[in-house]
């Protein structure tokens, strides 16, 4: 380990070999910093995470490409309790990573967004900046997320529409700039919504959302006239 | 810390200054609990928890009124495994609160409720007595849950009616005594349910619900002829 | 600990007596092993995890008959990190069990099936081979799983159909092989769906769906004409 001054290490920590932590970082008790993480100035992570873990599977389980042995934590940025994310991932500045919360490999998180308390970004996903993520929220693999999107708590999306029946290359939703998803609402595989579009909670979004429109129901319909 | 006779503590245990623990208390291995927590007599905690969590945020969170900094666990309750609760909150007598469940800042459990597995219960929200909140359930900020309420599994609530999009004082759910909410609804920001009404499984609560009805559907509406 | 050689024990590791370690195992950091688990050969366990949990409760929750004190986890299985299960369950041979996952007593999970992150079982519940239960899906308790079922990501399910009013044999849903639920579905308490049928995602199941039957809506109806 690769250590600064001004460092405030909780007890019983665990940092292996080759993690790399900047100035003025807290790390809270129990917690697990894996090599290849390299942790950016003024972080603060709680107590009992586990970070910078390497991707696993059973043999039903796909295998990527290699998403690279390395966890960046921008600096500021601030991580929960009992937290877990993978190494292959990129978290930017100045985010907050709520407890409980999980993140996968090959994962890009812009600066400035949140990711709530429980909620779980899966493998090759894409998020922005300024976003939020609400808790209990599950954002799937495959997954595009612009800049100022809200996602509501316990909204729910999936990547595969064959449900494992068949092979197909898995694609979540893309939800470009400004869009707002109320909780609870549910996504299909490879839907687009719009810029500024609007979800209502408990919506079943089946088919694309153009920009500026506003949907909700089961499945979910535009209130405006078209 | 200030100890008594007959206690049970874990292996790795990380107990910081200022926690009092009562008597007969029993307390997991790894579980961290941090200054400032309070734990009364037969309390039972398992392991790899975090207790008494300082609130922490981003730049885009908002900052409440400070909600103290003691957590105070009541007698006989037990706590389950990978619990995450914050300071400035009061959790009553004889609870139960499942494993994974995370608990923020200033709310505040009644006595005999259960607070189920990996159930979220966010900040400034009042649980009676004698409540049980299911599984995986999602009781947003600023609730109120009166005595004797079900809240049925992967429940979801919100309170931002607004998500994100202007300033706004934020508004959850009031769910009245003996009300039963079933698995996996959906309730928008500031609805009231009303006393022993009950909200089917899968529905969306778009609006109050009166006193006694039953309400299914997206939206949910009235099964009684109004 | 009866131990073998070639295990790999992370730092922190809390292994109580008369635990059963196999050949060729990992353990990660700080996870804790309770009396009475068994572990298989080749079966690796990352890091914050507590195996062997004891079943809890408080006054106000249901005693079943004792589920044994024994968790048995099958060679080759992996097991994430910050993982929870209880003594009185089996895991089959070569499954994967993800990350913040939980698994209550008295529960068997057949050979190569899926647990996926933050997912949660329910006690009394059976689940078959070759099954996919897809990220923080609730399997609830006394519910039957069978062979190479896929059960999408936030599926909730429930067991109580009186929501804790009256005394009430526990039911859970009844699922066949090769169904498939899609994401965020709702079931409710002891409906049976058909081998090979499909449930589309966000659906709300109130009764049984026929075997090689598509539904989809809220309530759910076939997409078939019957």
């Amino acid at each position: 380990m690769e250590q600064q001054d001004s460092q405030q290490i909780g007890v019983n920590v665990v940092i292996e070999e080759g993690v790399v932590i900047g100035k003025n970082v807290s790390i809270g008790h129990n917690t697990v910093i894996l090599s290849g993480t390299i942790i950016g100035d003024d972080v603060k992570i709680g107590s009992n995470c586990v970070l910078g873990i390497k991707r696993s599977g059973n043999k039903r389980m796909r295998r990527d490409q290699d998403a690279g042995n390395q966890l960046i934590i921008g600096s500021h940025t601030t991580i929960g309790n009992i937290v877990s994310i993978y190494s292959g991932s990129r978290i930017g500045e100045s985010c907050f990573i709520g407890d409980h919360a999980s993140i996968r490999e090959n994962v890009s998180v812009g600066q400035d967004s949140v990711i709530g308390r429980a909620a779980i970004v899966e493998l090759n996903t894409t998020i922005g900046n300024s976003c939020t993520i609400q808790t209990l929220a599950y954002v799937t693999g495959d997954t595009i997320i612009e800049d100022h999107v809200f996602i509501g708590p316990c909204v729910s999306m999936s990547n595969d529409k064959y449900m494992g029946l068949k092979e197909y290359k898995m694609k979540g939703p893309h939800i470009k700039r400004n869009a707002k998803i109320g909780n609870n609402a549910t996504l299909l595989p490879g839907v687009v919504i719009g810029e500024n579009a609007i979800v209502g909670a408990g919506s079943v979004i089946t088919k694309d959302v153009a920009s500026g429109n506003t949907v909700v129901g089961v499945p979910a319909k535009s209130l405006h006239k078209d």
